[in-house]
């Protein structure tokens, strides 16, 4: 049994458990996940339906059969054509009206609408009732296509702060194209979101797009990038100075962020909730006085998607398990004046929890990698 | 009045046409189309709320405020934070309960879900409705942007018959990189979709990936790809062979497509339907005896999406209007044996259709470009 086979028994018996007739899985990381199928979503309808208890379906459009049927160990795979459209496969497929059907989260709108419409007495939910929890713990698949990938991730970061001062003078777009162009050489495939290089003021926006901001002497710079390898991503953040004095306040709020960073990796274990990981590293940057300044959350889980279940905010009640992973990246952001992140992706292990990614912490380049 | 603003602007009197209360528009290309912010979907819900007799409002997850600020005409920006959610700034956005909303067609059924939670009693539609018919007709802004992604894409296509015999013995794969480098070096941005690069049999698949196969003499390669300028995408196919002979029967279809193509080019104009439009192509192919090797429509829209309204397909009812961009690419597939498939893009003009790209329709790359 491959483990995409694997995973679909195992989200079959939660359908039984959740009083649902059927999955319908549009194109997208569920899909993938049971399927092996990495379809594009298009106004062509593609859809996996996953019964309680008899074998799933594929409905593709005939042109994508054949790419289909080698992606995946599903055996019953119904092309449909552009002059008839998908209904008349759909009715075939449809022989009895379910009473209740998951949809993928991320299902258009417009392909679930058709199904209410085609089902008006039908109840419905979302696919994530019944695949999220398997999706939470990474197989062994999943673990070592997560390792590979922070490990691109990990030496880009190195290649990076090798750099030393020559990364002065440089645009933060310049840099963001060294980075993408190191994370290839490392073995990843592309990236998994836009490089952020966030120099100087720049850095007190979380999400800064970047610029033709020249690096100078003494800024700190805010990375965070990530590749993928075998679909799966990394994602971590180090906050660096390439020479120079970093400005006034600097170093205080910097401790305050890698302590954080290290209180929120230290309290992650079975058992305990997110929210109490949250707390663990905002407790630190609150008690340092930068509270009102960490203006996200603390972290999120990482698997198909980059960002995904278990998210790690304040209040949250999910109890982490072994195999979730996700980043510990808290931050404090100073308008006009800079910004502090760091972030690694973590495993949650039988006893504790171990790092995926293991580049310095420190911000000064200078110092030993 | 920015080009933005007037789209919405027209949206609005149409919501009032179709007697909805308002639009609700996560992101995608209707949400670009009116405000001009290029978000990605994720699971912080970032929308566009457009009520048909008030200004829009756009309710964003604080870390993206001040980069969607920046993008938009749109004045009333609402920021949510992560600890509190979306949920109290939509409670204040939706001070009044509406009887019809039209929605992204692409909004993730999560969110679609939740909507229809919140607003039991009302009923609900597709944005389509409303937008869509703006979004045929091309304004000024997009025909600009289609003519120069055109270009792009033309100028590579003559680099790529430029090649000659020189591309006898190199994968389809390295093909599509030069394809991807080339497109890059003529303005373009990456790529509209993966270059299709089918070499021999492989061109009897009309979506195949590109492989390993070696390019041989003989071969007919099918060549379809397109990149984006301002947004705005090309896609242009054509069927060539680089050296030797071509195999047995390849001329007879050749010239079936060819013909085929240039008579749903020629049948394109103002009032004409999209059925005919197939028709007239379609007709050329079947009276040549393939009728049942043309396994896909003759064409699609073309604008924000690749693939989008109106859609030339058979029985199409469409009417075609000044404005309309859509491709017309016919295509024959023989199993095992070869493909070929001939696309323009054209746009309609005041009495007829325009093409939007002018390479060579001949096979033999030895022939003038």
């Amino acid at each position: 049994m491959t483990p995409f086979e694997r995973r679909t028994r195992r989200a079959q018996s939660r359908l039984g458990a959740v009083g649902a007739d059927a999955l319908v899985l549009t194109p997208g990381p569920n899909l993938y996940y049971l399927s092996g199928v990495d379809a594009e979503q298009s106004e062509r309808l593609t859809c996996l339906i996953v019964p309680a208890d008899d074998d799933p379906t594929l409905v593709v459009p005939s042109l994508e059969a054949p790419t289909v049927r080698t992606a995946t160990w599903v055996e019953d795979v119904q092309p449909w054509d552009d002059d008839t459209g998908p209904e008349p496969v759909l009715d075939e497929v449809w022989d009895a009206a379910p009473s209740r059907l998951l949809l993928a989260d991320r299902m258009w709108t417009r392909f679930s609408f058709e199904l209410q419409r085609r089902f008006p007495n039908a109840s419905f939910g979302l696919a994530s009732e019944a695949v999220g929890p398997l999706r939470r713990r990474k197989d062994d698949l999943e673990r070592d296509a997560l390792r590979a990938a922070a490990r691109a991730a990990d030496a880009t970061m190195r290649d990076v702060r090798a750099l030393g001062d020559e990364a002065i003078g440089h645009t933060e777009a310049n840099l963001a194209a060294f980075i993408e162009e190191r994370l290839d050489a490392h073995g990843g495939t592309g990236v998994a979101f836009e490089p952020i290089v966030a120099a100087g003021p720049n850095g007190a926006d979380p999400h800064h797009e970047n610029g033709d901001r020249e690096i100078r002497a003494g800024d700190p710079v805010v990375l965070d990038f990530g590749t993928r390898i075998d679909r799966y991503p990394s994602d971590t953040t180090r906050t660096v100075v390439f020479g120079g004095e970093p400005p006034t306040g600097f170093e205080a709020v910097y401790t305050a962020v890698r302590e954080a960073q290290a209180a929120g990796v230290a309290a992650a274990e079975p058992g305990v909730t997110t929210g109490a990981v949250d707390r663990a590293a905002r407790s630190v940057i609150e008690e340092a006085g930068y509270g009102d300044r960490f203006v996200h959350r603390t972290g999120h889980g990482v698997g198909l998607d980059v960002h995904e279940e278990p998210y790690v905010v304040a209040g949250g009640d999910v109890e982490l398990e072994a195999g979730m992973v996700f980043s510990v990246e808290p931050g404090v952001y100073l308008p006009d004046r800079f910004g502090v992140r760091i972030e690694d992706l973590v495993v949650i292990s039988d006893d504790g929890a171990e790092r995926l990614n293991d580049t310095d912490h420190g911000w000064n380049v200078d110092d030993a990698t």
